[in-house]
């Protein structure tokens, strides 16, 4: 998974049927620091996720394995809203 | 999923015997301000995209997730088509 | 799918038996006006693509949905020849 | 499989209800010498791995093959803890 | 498939029960002069290939296509050894 952090949002009225209803988020990609990388990946939120959130991202066939996403034309999903990191034994501060 | 801009066709009549009648567009990737990378990437239109949208595409399996793509032997596919990008709660301009 | 020019091959006795007889690729990766990148992939021929030719080919799973590969472990097929590439609207002249 | 060293550890209560329970490694990408490489990636725990340890971790659909992450949205998994490595027949010493 | 070569093994005795008895070699990426790229990638060895040796290895699903591997959580095998190369029309002279 990816580590990222909710920015923004795609709006689209033109998709395929099976897409209806769903929320595609701008995730930027995060260092371990919290800070953005210039790197983005446009998810599907299955978890509620808002605008300022860090959040964990599955690509691939595996961002169809929530009931939302199943069989669906979509190869990124968020599927955690992160708390804290810990690295090497100490809790990371966001910034 | 990748946020890119229809910007030409790729045409081919020797092929797959399951890609006739799909179309082949070149969709260049974007930034967020909609200023485009140099990378590209070819992917079936499933949306009626034409050339000088913006739009979503979705790779790997699940690029064959829609109607037109099932079983067949392509890694990406245009899903929607993009109205607006809205980035820390404010819509971003086209260009 | 990504734009390429077929340049060589790879020749291997020893291999998966699910494999004979298969053609392995070379093919350079391209941009759009023709000109070769550095990056390369090893694909399997399923349209009759010979050496000099400008194609696609899909990776992954995808290029497991021709005939030739179903069920092969190979994760890059060549599934379509390219005639011609057109860029906002215009014919890119071949190199 | 990608070569990595774990360092820490990613917490989130917010997430798919098919992740509960399971355990979400923060794993450095590591050189053949051990060093750490800028990049990283979260994956799932599926061996008992703690945070210092050098790992194999798998992913893409590959990821759900074991036992504890088949069919859920996660698409990388720690699955050998590595003892040691050997390059032209002499092993490697750890940092 | 990506052209590399056989440098060395990863040895692990705590993984996932279903890799008992797996070969996990690293495998150097190489350019098409048979220099070796920067990038590794540790790959289940399905064809008896040893250090030394130019391979062919597939990566994703495609990596679960043989009999060693299938339902595996891995996603590299070395699927080929490879005897020579031919770029435009002449052999590449191994190093």
């Amino acid at each position: 998974m990816i580590l990222g952090k909710v920015i923004g949002t795609v709006w689209s009225t033109r998709k395929d049927e099976n897409l209806v209803g769903m929320k595609f988020l701008i995730v930027k990609h995060l260092k371990l620091d919290y800070t953005e990388k210039d790197a983005f990946t446009v998810a599907v939120d299955s978890v509620g996720a808002g605008v300022g959130e860090v959040v964990l991202f599955a690509q691939g066939s595996s961002a169809r394995q929530t009931k939302l996403t199943k069989n669906k034309p979509v190869d990124a999903v968020i599927m955690a809203i992160v708390d804290k990191l810990d690295v090497n034994g100490k809790p990371v501060k966001d910034e």
